[in-house]
């Protein structure tokens, strides 16, 4: 996606059409984007531009005819520039004193900026009053190929960066708990759901798939136990083996069965 | 709780304060409340008093400076009589087409009966365009002690009975498919949360709780090897042996003990 239609996409579903009758209102989506490098697991999260730091999880709203879900993917999509990211609607989070008038009073400032920034069509620039209420927010996380994704900021971001999963920046409102929470439901549903392999490029070793379980629930597993359980799912195709130069050694390469998930979750496997 | 208490607060609750700018617009909360009775797993749920057979889950809205879980808990309060429940947000249910014209029109043809019927204050008398738009549910499943619980009727209600979970009526909208993934979430959920004693008196033997789960699993256990599995978790304080009229024969009482589920929760215990 060139960078021109990124931003007109952008400013398509992110401003233009930010008009509150278009949205479900006091409702937003928030994600938490995991990807996985070099031993450790990241999060992308974007940093507004703006004097002061401001963190947030990349989040948006539902539009009055899309399926929450369909919110989430369009929102991974808009972030992330690829498309059919595995994803998984986690918890909501909805305290009444869910709103941050200090986020608002930045947004309104931000808005004006923009708007004599990019000459944004002033007849159609967002009324910022409904992001003044309270906002229920149904939390999604994200699991993808780290090396697939093309970060995109959006028109208010400075940056949008992985952090690593021990060095997350401070974020407004309740979004650093929105991330742990979606951490421990990662750590819950990877034995029901073997969702662990969207982290991972489409062919791996079993060593790839140990050092991504030993970071997540950071501990170490036994080498022989780890493959001997991560086959016996079943849900793995054995491949050619990896080319290391020393043939003789060289670990075999999986990949994911298709269906797999769908087989395995009708049956009752033993957990690792 | 008096009959007339019931009404006034069923009133005050449920239908003066029923104006759109008090809750959250567009957003529900549907409850399914379970309770187990001679081997059988039961929900909670109410008849709409309108000629055709329409059943549909306990349900509300969210106040606008109430938290979801406290808006949960009144709901719960509302038609169950008790205080102090145990619940667990489940999922969210957020179709675009998740609204139901027929629905609607019963409810507004309810209204003017209501109205009539029980001479409530006209000018207090809620407006249902707000009703009219799609709704995002956050499902909630309860657990209760079904010996404490008295139904209660709102004022739309033709009756409220417990439904053996293999007879469920077929509910408005998507209610009879909320049912079946709270069903699913329990399933999932009593390893991790320990929650299944919510549905027993203070004092059970441990065939009590193996009844329960043999009913919410549907197989059954060994009865030494599941006596073994529940003690293992240690969250269980055994007590006098039961009543039997054979004091050599009866079994021990056991109670859940307190701080047991958060000492649980830190631990890694084997699974049943």
């Amino acid at each position: 996606m060139g960078k021109e239609i990124a931003l007109k996409e952008l400013e398509s579903t992110r401003w233009i059409n930010l008009s509150q009758q278009n949205y479900i209102n006091q409702v937003s989506i928030d994600c938490v984007i995991f990807g996985y490098q070099d031993r450790q697991l990241k999060v992308l999260i974007p940093k507004l531009s703006y004097k002061g730091d401001f963190w947030v999880l990349p989040s948006g709203f539902v539009l009055q005819d899309e399926d929450i879900d369909q919110a989430a993917e369009r929102i991974l999509r808009e972030r992330t520039s690829i498309k059919g990211i595995y994803l998984e609607q986690f918890q909501v989070f909805g305290k009444a004193n869910r709103n941050s008038k200090e986020f608002i009073k930045l947004l309104k400032e931000l808005n004006a900026e923009l708007i004599e920034n990019t000459k944004l069509n002033t007849d159609v620039h967002p009324d910022y009053e409904w992001f003044t209420k309270r906002f229920i927010s149904i939390g999604y996380y994200a699991l993808v190929d780290i090396n697939k994704v093309v970060p995109q900021k959006s028109l208010i971001d400075e940056s949008i960066e992985w952090y690593n999963i021990h060095e997350i920046p401070p974020m407004v409102m309740d979004n650093n708990e929105i991330l742990e929470n979606a951490l421990k439901a990662l750590r819950n549903d990877i034995d029901e759901k073997l969702n662990v392999f969207n982290l991972l490029p489409e062919k791996f070793t079993i060593a790839d798939v140990q050092e991504i379980y030993e970071t997540i629930f950071e501990r170490t597993y036994i080498r022989t136990n780890f493959q001997k359980k991560i086959l016996e799912f079943n849900v793995l195709e054995r491949l050619e083996k990896k080319f290391t130069g020393a043939a003789n050694k060289a670990p075999y390469l999986y990949r994911f069965k298709d269906n797999a998930l769908l087989k395995y979750s009708q049956s009752n496997l033993p957990q690792i």
